[in-house]
């Protein structure tokens, strides 16, 4: 039947139009990600890739290879309209060949050599080019793998409508490890999840292997992620006990083909509590033994574990500080019982002390820095983009930069624990782009954070970054649909992270919604503005940490005498009638002297401190006079209000592509919009009222009056939040 | 560009067909439940129907009625391959006329008054009759939800590819109140819940509709559920709050299209927890005016709100007898407080005391019988099938039949809890209709369960029927794709308990897989095995109570020494070197003593006693001779053996299935039964090894050894287990 149809393509393409527009039996509910493989509607296009396409040639067998196929036979037909299928031999025109010069024989003939001598084991080639005087696309890698993410890449050449007629394309990942962390629990609630609960279903594990699990592998293929740490940093033991491990297996085995490796967390004082040793000191000889032979033991079931993240001695974990050993001690005991099989630890530095009366945005490079030289070579310190928390904005972390003989990995945080949580849009390319673009001025003008992270700083071989995952067993998988592009960005930043914010939007937004430019321009605007049009509603000018207690949710400017200062609002924004902000010049903590002495300087004085971070570094007075020619009092306001009028703009914007949308996505974020909209008046009102208490100051004619008392925010009391 | 289309209806069909066979973009993942609507197959039944439908016509606007009509265009198109649609006016042929008199003039026109009379508020005629000579279908209702019921039953007869040549049918519900209770949790866990979490994300609501929450409610309208109850049993006092009736209100919104009435669960204790009252006093007047007060106010937002849903004085939940009142005394006050709304109280009998020494399945009848006649007139007492609690197989309930002046309302529970919970495939019709067909003989023979619950016995007004709902928020709703097969089928059984689990499995399997015989019969018989099948390789010969302690997953008929003595399993099956059994005669405990006399004869006697209940009611030695003329240990044997080789059965008829059915769901169902045959000899083995330290006599010749040792199978402790 096929080829009867085949035959009549234009007829076939026309009714095929009809079937997606009218068979509507399945539901839009943002499932497909960013790989819908939906016709491509532009006629020209669809009829120039028809023509350079019509069949691909795939040779040996692999699991990965078996990936490719399936994923050109989902994506080729649908997106082409035409039944495109494998073959055994190159046919006169409209070829495309995948593979690598160890199993095509055809790619080994080509003059590859020198291109992918440079493109290492992840990297891939897309060209066009002549055989036998006969034009195909080849998509060459020097792993399965590599032929894998050029597949994709080749795919999304399409899914945009780029031009496919002269391709030169080479690319190969600028970080070694791009792993995502989940903080899945093992009974699946999910510690700042807003997404619903675990993918994982640890109970029907390992029998079970939920199609979700292939489909998440696939997502993450398609943007270049390598690595997953499936559980929780605040771990539980009981994950390292055969009876979980035959369940990691069970994952590790499904994302295998995808290239996908699995992490698992370590609790630091598991060898007591599984292993019935008394001590969990890293230097106690019984316990290098425990983790090495549990190492082993792991690496029986995953002969290509990826190694340890780690969460030590931070917010109550236990780790080797318990037993007066510094962080390497830990890090190294536990590195050397995976270094034989070629594991990593990424050991976390964000870390802060109990009982430590420092300021708290200074303990982790306090406790890290005379530690740099003494981790072993297949240790990542995995650090956070700021000093404090993945707050809305914060300056980059001063540990970037100071550890010149310690790789340091990036943290992110895609899910939005700080953000808006479960309802805002906030596109994050933007936050993650301000950190890897920051000048740590370690090495002089241009030391950008990336360049630390990358290794080529500092000479460092091994490298990573990380996102902290905001996946749950939605169906939409993140939620809010636009918190895949976070999911999206995270992935295409940690291959290369020169990309900028708009590429990244214009991708995704074509691939998720539609190529259409009337829509993807006003929709990327939303994105591009979204992040700024946050910190504008809920912490401007270097505010920080003001959320609601313990669940993080809506504004809690207010919140103090908690059992640690560090954890209240007041702490940080120390409001009085004199003014507000926290000094962190010499005066103050002398948190600036952190950085390096450009940087120190530039933050440390108040004329020459960005705006963006002025309360961070500065104690300021109400009527201070910002750039603006407004005083500080003031600007506040307008920040405020200008946030919350910026999503009433996000949502006129939305709301007018109806047109361009299926009814039930354009309903979900208009509804989300709507819900952030009143989220956003929520903050500014709360918190303009609140300093207005210190201030005492009006706010500035023209603003609208606040819609409740003060008391009256200060009173709700938000249950069962997502995410505790 | 339709209309060119729809001539060629030939080609068109079989495009179609290479469409939904080649575009598998779209995951298999059972969302759709039995609402596929795939494309008929069989081109006989497809011609025929085609030529009956050409368009439908429905007159008048509601909100019910745009239900009906985009049920419509999602289902017909689909189902027929053709871009059938709405017309205003009837054409020469393919008629479907849907409506009711009030808001069809075509139906009002129509000889339908006779018959409409006799089919109440939900009850509906499907039928072929001519109008000006032309020959079409109607469906005619007295409302426009009946309308809706109708319009479902007619897609039905095409999903499973009846003949709709001379439709006469007329059908209406024998019970009144249809209702799932959903024991979801306001943080979204589920108690006994295997499917996932709560499907209700209160932290979006009311403002976030999930396209999720009107899937639900269509899917409960094609089987005709009217009433779901949001909440579990064990509440809070939270959701009587306004900031929780905001969101009870939004769902009751979203989902009163649909005929689907919105329930809650109350706290006894709420008028302290959130009233600021000093006691729950249901004789205080102080209380009862607070919950008249708040049962006003909930109408205020849910002008239909069905009512209240109570468990009392059981397990730990506050009730009357805090304050030496009766369950009357409580439940009046309640129904009282909605009565003048038309609401009504669903007052569970599932209670027991925490001290009452008495055999713990006489307690609801003890405390319940002795209140017959007391209620109002609006309350139901909702009695559970069974006198313990939901095992896999009980006696009924002796309370059915027992208050005349009672409207009792059944509890049957679709989760399963003792029923292989995530795992297994256990179809649960001939569960409920051995409850339902069970003689009480409260009016001599013939007086079925069925009969006092549908208040034909007792001349009830009021009647209804609850499911304890297995529902979440996995892809496929109900965790095990054969889980949907119970909610199917409680719906079915609730319109009409007099259809055979033959007829609900077969229409089932058709709707969800196909309507190909060589599949729906052989997987026909596994589903009407199933339930048998589970009771022998757990609690057969009227064993029960010997699961797992507290998370109830897998055998733990060793289970001793807890707080409670009716908690434990020893408690339950009391074997000892001479034999096993609880005596429930007049020598032992005496519950025979609650059914009616000759149900006390046929239980008490040992020798008339059905197999299936002779553990139950009696203590039996080893070596007593059952009818099969084994011992009662070899008999006891032979069906754990015998069941778990039932699951061998299963797994090869449905491994043979690959043919029919996509490889997604085809591979779940493949992969659960085969967890199960692994659950059913653990089972088996644990069961035997425990029970043969007892009776200390070997396992029968020709059966396997037991893989494991007892004290392995006494040591395994499963973590994590869904559904606590």
């Amino acid at each position: 039947m096929r080829n009867n149809i085949g035959k009549n393509i234009c007829l076939f393409s026309l009714l095929l139009l009809f079937c997606l527009a009218s068979v509507s039996v399945f539901a839009e509910d943002g499932y497909r990600l960013w790989q819908r493989y939906d016709l491509i509607k532009d006629t020209k296009t669809l009829k120039n890739y028809r023509s350079q396409l019509s069949q691909y040639v795939i040779q040996g067998n692999s699991p990965t290879l078996t990936v490719i196929r399936k994923e050109l036979q989902l994506a080729l037909p649908n997106l082409l309209g035409n039944p495109i299928s494998e073959a055994k031999q190159l046919s006169g025109k409209g070829n495309l060949v995948i593979g690598t010069p160890q199993n095509s024989a055809l790619i080994k003939e080509l003059p590859l050599t020198d291109k992918l001598a440079s493109m290492g084991p992840e990297g891939y080639v897309i060209l066009t080019t002549p055989v036998n005087r006969k034009k195909m696309v080849v998509i060459a890698a020097n792993t399965d793998v590599g032929a894998l993410y050029g597949t994709f890449h080749f795919l999304k050449l399409l899914q945009t409508n780029q031009n496919i007629d002269q391709l030169g394309i080479s690319s190969a990942p600028k970080i070694k490890h791009r792993v995502l962390n989940h903080w899945d629990n093992l009974d699946r609630t999910v510690e700042r999840g807003y997404a619903g609960f675990s993918l994982w279903n640890w109970h029907k594990l390992p029998d079970y292997i939920d199609q979700r699990y292939l489909d998440y592998a696939r997502a993450n293929a398609s943007i270049g992620i390598n690595g997953t740490v499936l559980t929780n940093v605040n771990a539980n033991a009981l994950l390292l006990t055969p009876v979980y491990l035959e369940k990691v297996k069970a994952l590790a085995d499904a994302f295998r083909p995808y290239g996908l490796k699995v992490y698992l967390t370590a609790r630091f004082s598991a060898p007591i509590e599984i292993g019935g040793l008394k001590t969990a000191d890293p230097l106690d000889p019984q316990v290098k033994d425990w983790w090495k032979k549990k190492s082993d033991e792991i690496y029986t079931y995953i002969p290509d574990f990826g190694g340890f993240l780690v969460k030590a001695n931070s917010e109550g974990q236990p780790g080797p500080q318990n037993y007066g050993r510094s962080h390497a001690d830990g890090a190294n005991m536990m590195a050397d019982a995976v270094a034989a099989k070629g594991g990593i630890v990424m050991w976390r530095a964000f870390v802060y002390s109990n009982e430590m009366p420092e300021d708290r945005i200074k303990q982790a490079y306090n406790e890290f820095k005379p530690l740099d030289g003494t981790f072993r070579k297949n240790v990542l310190v995995q650090v956070k983009n700021g000093p404090l928390d993945f707050q809305p904005r914060e300056p980059f972390h001063p540990l970037f930069g100071a550890m010149p003989k310690t790789p340091l990995m990036m943290e992110f945080q895609l899910t939005q624990e700080y953000l808006g949580q479960a309802t805002q849009l906030v596109y994050q390319a933007p936050l993650y782009k301000e950190t890897l673009d920051a000048d740590t001025y370690a090495q002089g003008e241009g030391s950008t954070v990336a360049k630390v992270i990358d290794g080529s700083l500092h000479s460092y071989e091994l490298t990573g970054m990380a996102g902290v995952s905001n996946i749950g067993n939605d169906r939409n998988w993140t939620g809010h649909l636009f918190g895949q592009s976070n999911w999206y960005c995270f992935g295409r930043l940690a291959w290369d992270y020169t990309l900028t914010s708009t590429t990244i939007a214009d991708e995704w937004l074509r691939m998720t919604f539609t190529n259409e430019a009337p829509f993807v321009n006003p929709v990327k605007d939303i994105m591009l503005d979204s992040r700024e049009t946050m910190v504008n509603y809920m912490t401007s000018l270097g505010l920080h940490h003001i959320m609601g207690w313990s669940h993080h949710y809506g504004p809690g400017p207010w919140i103090k005498d908690k059992p640690r200062a560090d954890w209240t609002a007041v702490y940080y924004h120390r409001a009085s009638t004199e003014g507000i902000g926290f000094d962190r010049t010499a005066k103050g903590s002398n948190a600036i002297a952190q950085y390096f002495p450009p940087v120190q300087q530039k933050f440390g004085n108040l004329a020459t401190c960005p705006e963006e971070f002025l309360l961070w570094f500065h104690r300021v007075p109400w009527d201070y006079k910002v750039k603006s020619g407004q005083t500080l009092w003031d600007e506040l306001c307008y920040r405020y209000y200008g946030g919350a009028e910026g999503v009433k703009q996000m949502q006129q914007t939305w709301n007018a592509q109806a047109a361009y949308v299926d009814p039930e996505r354009f309903q979900h974020v208009k509804t989300h919009l709507s819900i952030q909209e009143k989220e956003a008046r929520w903050w500014r009102d709360a918190c303009v009222l609140y300093f207005q208490s210190f201030s005492k100051k009006p706010i500035p004619a023209g603003l609208a009056k606040p819609e409740q008392t003060l008391e009256y925010y200060m009173k709700l009391d938000p249950k069962f939040v997502p995410g505790i």
